[in-house]
């Protein structure tokens, strides 16, 4: 802050302007100039806000009607949805539903969501939650495209992709080669693959081995899933893996510029501990950090994709997976020493280096991409691990390291060449000079300060203007609520000479991990759906799409069908009549192509919630198990007369 | 806004004393004066803020580690959950899972919130979601006491009890006498009772019966949930109901003070339209629309209480139910007509007006408690309905009238003898004076405003310092999300000579209907549980919670059962070894008290989350379908090992 004698003084001429000026309330400001004026004073008394208070709300709120600069799109962790906030104002825009079911979107409570979820399914169960940890935007040549999201679970192993023209998943998919993920979801700079790797080693494919054999049985992978960027679809059979040694990977990033085509992931644990406490082994809290160092692997995928095309690979559990030794013979895999147990790797905007948080360490270690690239391609091998990985020099690997402070967690970027690194014991934000490696300045966070998302920070050309401290459980910030604890995410401003913090925002749903923040204008959400009877789940019309005048009942083989509409502020038809026993079928068009003309419908006592927003159709599937009159109706607030869009499902007694 | 002459005066000496205090960056502002600074003025004219714009930044933004004046409890409509929002900052500080799993919460994931939402199954479904409408929050003397949170579910008919110690919801109740609910949920002024109302008649009891019969067999239903403070639960068998006719009953509210032991209910379609446009009938949006009047039900219900002790009533579907005509006899109900379609029914803070908003009508009309108990005392009748209710005499029954705007809605009340109605179809807020029924001056809002929330504007004394318009699908007002709509609260500030509007706040996730808001000290939560073990939804320490050192895996008629302990940063045992087939119940307590020593488990692939807060027990039971090697894992990030609090589930072959 700067509170000069001179800034002073000009804002004490700015207020002078603005009496001049005798703008009357809610006219926009004359060079800004004139809007210090008013009860101001008076607001602030009452409200003890200091100057950093001052700046911090005029540089966040955000007038009615006025748009946020940039979407951030964070995981809801083990909420199982996406978080969409706005920036700066640091409100939250939208909750996507993506592996939980969730009623205001109907998301798993019709047909065609709940097919989607019922894709995810593992070993048998049907999954309704996630554990989302790294959301990915997708990106042509190394930038945000605004087009499409990916997010992958880590405890029952799966990616989702997400459609940001209506902010809705379209497609999950699973293999059951792992069983479990941390390194997910991370993209090739031009979305050709998205990349998913196992945390947690156990037998590939979902076979059982006992927990003793884990060094000849456990293994870990990477795999990466193929997109397909026109059909927006994720093309299972396209998709290869590769096996990793059994220590667990952790985050990943995928090269760009100089290091495209290769990717580059964490691990923890190469001490191969499994725990066994009550066996009278260490907890695996203590047996994996034994070493000093762990492994970095790094990975060129290009080349494993032509791997993997010659056919040099073993199906396991469906998906195309090139085994450890074909990965050593082929030049696919390299170790690099990192100091022990880091978190993440985040490459460079210019892609050269790749900078290594040593969680239980004081630095960041600024690997060189070129320098790992070049020691490979000549086979430099400072050793093997023992699963016969070749192992790089870790002085011949790095450009050096930066004193950062007590945990250096995960690095962000801006485009002036400083990056910025969450310090997770230490509590702080810390930006240092890429250049030469040397710390700027630290700003506090609040408590146990997790990952970091600045503007466009993944990308070939960060914004560097805001940074989002993503905190852990906001002890004190915020009114209590039990105990249960909000994060807290931390929005920290880039754009003066100093950072500031600018607004704490609680989350009051899920745990998020990472972010992406996104420019606004990126994004072309669309209004309505058009043609009227559009199914987002299949793109284009539904076959059993109806039009006004063309509602009817019929009693086929499979049971009763319903064909009906929904238009402001009537259902079409208004009385069903089925037998006790009957599978209903209902296919319900909303024939309204208005944008404020969106409906829902709700079937009493038989779980059943539609999101029929304008010119979208749904299917749904239930059967009427017990007779009696069950009223169905409008759940969105669409007219004057919203609560008489209504009409009884009539069930009979057979 | 005030922008006189003297005032920016006064600011400009503000910022020269300022300027002599020498204020550093983040020192507290001194009487508040001296926080005009800086670079307040570049932000200004960089946003483009006009003066409201700064004023309302200064009223709303909260700073780092304040907390929020207000708590707002609003209803998540059919997300089936509640939002908790702090004002004036508008931030949401929590989700309280309710009618829908949330895993995050481990809300669904467990043994005890899974039989929970079984409580509240419904004609033979298991409910996963809701249709939340209005929240009421527990009352002493007809003021909000901070203890207990209820709400209904209009779909499913049900009531839930939220605990706000814990922000946990801790029991769903439910009643087939009715297959829809509205009215619901609205407390008396002691919590003696919480009630719920039908919205769409049908046959009581769940029964079936033609539509045909509508007039002969359908009928509404108001049910008297009787509450145990000291418990803190609803207790069905001391619960009783009252049969009204087939009108579609709107929303209540109990009286207070002057009108205490009544309830006042609107009501709509007394033309009793049934829709049914495929077979040559009008919609029911036409025939409900027809007469110009409907009914407010006025019931005395201590009296009701008094009937239901007696024994007159019936048993239906478990529900102690006052048959109508046993109604008329015993004078439990009376009718009033009111301009048709109203929906809010409000209660001034003394009791004596109760004011109904005439959505179809341009006026409030503002009825007498002591005129009503007058005429029904006195059993002067201006006529009978079709049922043999009693109708009072409309012009004897009321104090007058209010012109408004189009669509008068929902009104509530401030401490200083005004009114503030949402006008739907004008979109604006009406202020109005009690005293003499005279518009006082209105305030935009952006678009299809709802309901009106005031700080403790349903209690006997609001504190009129705040009111959220509650608008339906911000068409424009946030960066675009696609065609799913967020709805808007706006704040308006209510202290000043006019209103202000102060901020705007999408709602991310459902559509809220309705919310109370309440003084934040007024509320105590917990910040861990104690003692340890203690499970949430039993109160008392659950008896398979487990201390340390005594962990153990037994395996038993029913299954493997595992008493585990969680502390950072391991699992006890971390592995456990089953049999493919098993049924495995798993007891997990967090054996730590510290405030920020929550832990997760999740079983990989089992669709199992667990949220561990501090000395909290969970129980839950699963199945171990298939053979293979599952991670589990702590899903809280918990210390700077929170990745290596892990342990496998070995499911062997058989």
């Amino acid at each position: 802050m700067n509170d000069s004698p001179r800034s002073i003084r000009l804002l004490a001429f700015a207020t002078c302007a603005a009496l001049a000026a005798s703008c009357g309330e809610g006219s926009p400001a004359s060079a800004g100039a004139s809007s210090i004026g008013g009860d101001a004073r008076t607001i602030i008394a009452e409200r003890n806000l200091n100057e950093a208070d001052v700046s911090a709300a005029l540089s966040t709120y955000t007038p009615t009607g006025r748009h946020d600069e940039y979407y951030t799109f964070a995981s809801g962790g083990h909420a199982g949805n996406i978080i969409v906030i706005g920036v700066p104002s640091m409100r939250i825009l939208k909750y996507i539903a993506v592996f939980t079911p969730e009623p205001w979107q109907g998301y798993g409570y019709g047909d065609e969501s709940g097919d989607l979820l019922k894709a995810g399914s593992r070993a048998g169960n049907l999954i309704t939650w996630a554990d989302q940890h790294h959301p990915a935007l997708s990106e042509s040549g190394g930038e945000y495209d605004g087009r499409w999201l990916f997010i992958g679970d880590k405890a029952n192993p799966r990616m989702a992709v997400i459609d940001l023209r209506d902010f809705m998943t379209k497609q999950i998919v699973t293999s059951e080669l792992l069983q479990s993920d941390h390194g997910a979801a991370f993209v090739t700079p031009d979305t050709d693959y998205v990349i998913e790797t196992s945390q947690y080693p156990a037998p590939l494919g979902g076979k059982y081995a006992p927990i003793e054999s884990y060094d000849a049985e456990y293994r870990g992978a990477m795999v990466f899933w193929k997109f397909d960027k026109q059909k927006g679809r994720i093309i299972p059979e396209q998709s290869f893996a590769i096996e990793l040694p059994p220590y667990m990977q952790d985050l990943a990033d995928a090269g760009k510029r100089v290091s495209d085509g290769w990717v580059f992931c964490n691990s923890i644990n190469t001490e191969r501990a499994w725990g066994g406490t009550m066996e009278g082994k260490p907890s695996l809290e203590s047996g994996s950090t034994q070493n000093d160092m762990d492994y970095l692997h790094c990975i060129p995928w290009k080349k494993a994709e032509q791997v993997a095309a010659a056919g040099k690979t073993e199906t396991i559990a469906g998906m195309r997976t090139i085994r450890l030794q074909t990965a050593i013979d082929e030049g696919l895999l390299f170790l690099v020493p990192e100091p022990k147990s880091p978190h993440g790797v985040d490459i460079t905007p210019d892609g050269e280096d790749i900078v290594v948080g040593g969680k239980l360490d004081t630095h960041c270690t600024v690997y060189s991409a070129t320098k790992i690239k070049d020691l490979a391609e000549q086979k430099k091998f400072a050793g093997r691990d023992p699963y016969g990985v070749p192992v790089l020099d870790f002085k011949q690997s790095i450009r050096g390291q930066c004193e950062i402070g007590l945990g250096p967690l995960h690095t962000q970027f801006d485009g002036q060449g400083n990056a910025y690194t969450s310090v997770f014991i230490e509590s702080v934000v810390a930006k240092w000079s890429l250049k030469d490696l040397k710390l700027i300045e630290k700003i506090d966070s609040h408590f146990n300060i997790g990952h970091l998302c600045a503007a466009e920070g993944d990308t070939v050309s960060p914004d560097g203007k805001y940074l989002l401290a993503m905190n852990k459980w906001a002890l004190d910030r915020f009114a209590p609520v039990g105990p249960l604890l909000p994060q807290n995410f931390q929005l920290v401003g880039l754009a003066g000479q100093k950072m500031t913090r600018l607004y704490d925002m609680p989350l009051p749903l899920g745990e998020p991990h990472y972010a992406q923040m996104i420019k606004a204008d990126k994004l072309k959400p669309i209004e309505v759906y058009t043609p009227i009877g559009t199914n987002p789940f299949h793109e284009g019309v539904d076959p059993n799409a109806v039009t006004a005048g063309k509602e009817r009942i019929e009693r086929k083989d499979d049971g009763v069908h319903v064909w009906m509409t929904a238009v402001r502020s009537h259902f079409t038809p208004d009385i069903v009549r089925v037998k006790e026993g009957d599978v209903v079928h209902l296919h319900v068009t909303n024939v309204e192509q208005a944008h404020d003309a969106t409906h829902g419908l709700a079937i009493g006592s038989h779980n059943v919630n539609l999101s029929l927003e304008p010119g979208k159709h749904c299917n749904v599937t239930f059967t009427a198990k017990r007779a009696g009159v069950y009223p169905f109706y409008c759940t969105e607030v669409c007219s004057a007369l919203h609560l008489e869009m209504a009409g009884y499902l009539l069930v009979e007694p057979r």
